[in-house]
């Protein structure tokens, strides 16, 4: 098993459906925002809307930006990162370290140069003047939160083109930097609305930028592209309310427990403070990860060691917020292992 | 209006619902290959398997292709091309035309030199050398369905990278051009599944390629980025092997009877002969397709007007076979306008 996230992989290895594996990889909410049920009948025969004018309005309601500022759609974050970082062809990319390797991935392939700051570190390390910068806040693997304003200050100051990935923002009360835009045109906030609504399937993410920004970024962009299933089920997510607040306290009440049960189990030497839907662990004596995945493996529990992401190792292990029900059998799983063994 | 396809616009000028309009603008079958109730529970939380294997499988049972060619999967064939045409960045980009405008407006985007070849005057015209090539068969806006070996020989003689857009053939018994890309790795076969299985919403498109060839694509391409939903319906409609020759002999059935209507109207100085599911016709006296549109439009009935593909001009309308009663509905609307209004 690789570093974790491929339930159907590991569901294979362990003998036992996709929907049974109790997925700690993958950092998403377990509930979700409404029964897919309810959507139908949608009409799936024509074309939408080419302007997504009534999804892009539901967003705007959802997280409010001032004049100036746009909005485009894409199939995910992860699709709406590929095709920035295709517009812009950086000559130099700076990534604050640990980070999930794909971004390094993407920027080999795009052949820019890479500058990696640690973060945990020396978060204030100085970046190349008219440097493009990738900043995920909360952070991941460990959720940490960030004050962003020192940071845009000084990166505003080099002429850097900033995108800032608040993916996990939703789970934390804080701002989003979006206010910024109408004050520094090359700052980009890039959404996954997958995690916080617990529906990685539907596939629809978002960037926020200046006017001008998007025009330039929608001119390499086809028609068509979002599933109008995937857009019914977004809006409707979008406009419920109460389940915002719900997934806040929830969420902060299962990391609670979440975090003693790691606590308990005795095998860690830092779970990393996080403000997110995750936490980030240390094993101890540098203990390797996928052992510790293998003795959990015949408890159907998939957990996600963190070697692919620069800065990280392999005693590196996250685990995500799941339900309570969730949690006591991780728990339960963890106890059985005795100390020594990994 | 403009020339048609955005039932939405249309259905707020005229004052009726989006799906009250009959839609002749867009080429999609009314009818579609299952239920999508059917689908549901469906696992959206998870992110799907990131190799699409089961639907890659439906895909290839579907449409067999030889050892060495593979499939990457797309949001629907308008991405498809898209991402395709990023990832050459022709030089020399060769049209046959009529070609929906939007091919000339991509290639104008990434700094192409257009060549136009008028396939209705001098289809065999020559090529320039190493240029790339964009051909539809059978094509649009007229239906012609060609014979392509002795294109694909002139093709592969001036070493061309091609092209071919086989989003209409599924309406037809002939075979597609996939067979030779075993022998001609510079071969690309675009396919939309919307336009025969009736769902434009549901966005999943694909290429057939040389191994190679999709390696080289894949690296641009995010690690998620088709829906569950739409993932589900597809591989159950691609199952539903009754409903392609069902669909076939309804298309041929309509199509005449769509012919009829057109031909008794009066109004057309040419109806093309088409084998697809679409028709393209020519006022008489060259007069104004957007006048056409207009006197349609009390009776909710959204025409096509092709002046924005490349080598036609407002006198070509193209209409689409819809079902009986919406094909009855427009030729009572076409008879009750005089010849002499438009």
């Amino acid at each position: 098993m690789k570093h974790g996230g491929n339930i159907y992989q590991f569901a294979q290895q362990v003998g036992c459906k996709p929907e049974e594996v109790l997925d700690f990889s993958a950092n998403i909410n377990p509930e979700q925002a409404l029964d897919p049920a309810s959507l139908l009948p949608i009409p799936f025969g024509p074309y939408a809307d080419p302007e997504y004018t009534l999804l892009k309005q539901a967003l705007k309601a959802r997280y409010p930006h001032p004049d100036g500022v746009e909005i485009e759609v894409f199939n995910g974050a992860s699709a709406a990162i590929f095709a920035l970082l295709r517009r812009l062809q950086p000559r130099d990319l700076v990534l604050y370290a640990p980070l999930y390797v794909e971004y390094a991935k993407i920027a080999g392939q795009l052949g820019c140069t890479l500058h990696t700051i640690d973060r945990f570190a020396d978060l204030h390390a100085e970046v190349p003047e008219n440097s493009t910068i990738i900043f995920v806040n909360p952070s991941t693997p460990d959720g940490r939160l960030y004050a962003m304003q020192a940071l845009l200050e000084q990166w505003r100051q080099k002429n850097c083109t900033v995108l800032v990935d608040e993916s996990f923002l939703d789970f934390c009360s804080a701002d989003s930097v979006a206010d910024y835009i109408a004050e520094y045109d090359r700052l980009y906030v890039i959404k996954s609305l997958s995690k916080f609504y617990g529906c990685a399937g539907i596939r629809i993410g978002f960037i926020l930028a200046a006017a001008e920004a998007i025009d330039a970024l929608k001119r390499f962009e086809p028609a068509w592209k979002l599933s109008t299933f995937d857009m019914a089920y977004m809006r409707q997510a979008l406009a419920n309310r109460p389940y915002i607040e719900q997934t806040r306290r929830q969420t902060a009440k299962r990391r609670k427990l979440l975090r003693q049960a790691l606590e308990d189990a005795g095998l860690f030497e830092t779970i990393y403070p996080g403000q997110a839907n995750f936490l980030l662990t240390q094993l101890k004596n540098d203990d390797d990860g996928y052992l510790l995945q293998e003795r959990l493996a015949p408890s159907r529990l998939l957990i996600r060691v963190c070697d692919n992401f620069s800065g990280l190792n392999k005693s590196h292990v996250r685990f995500a917020v799941k339900d309570e029900q969730a949690i006591a059998q991780l728990a339960h799983a963890l106890k059985a292992i005795p100390h020594n063994v990994l």
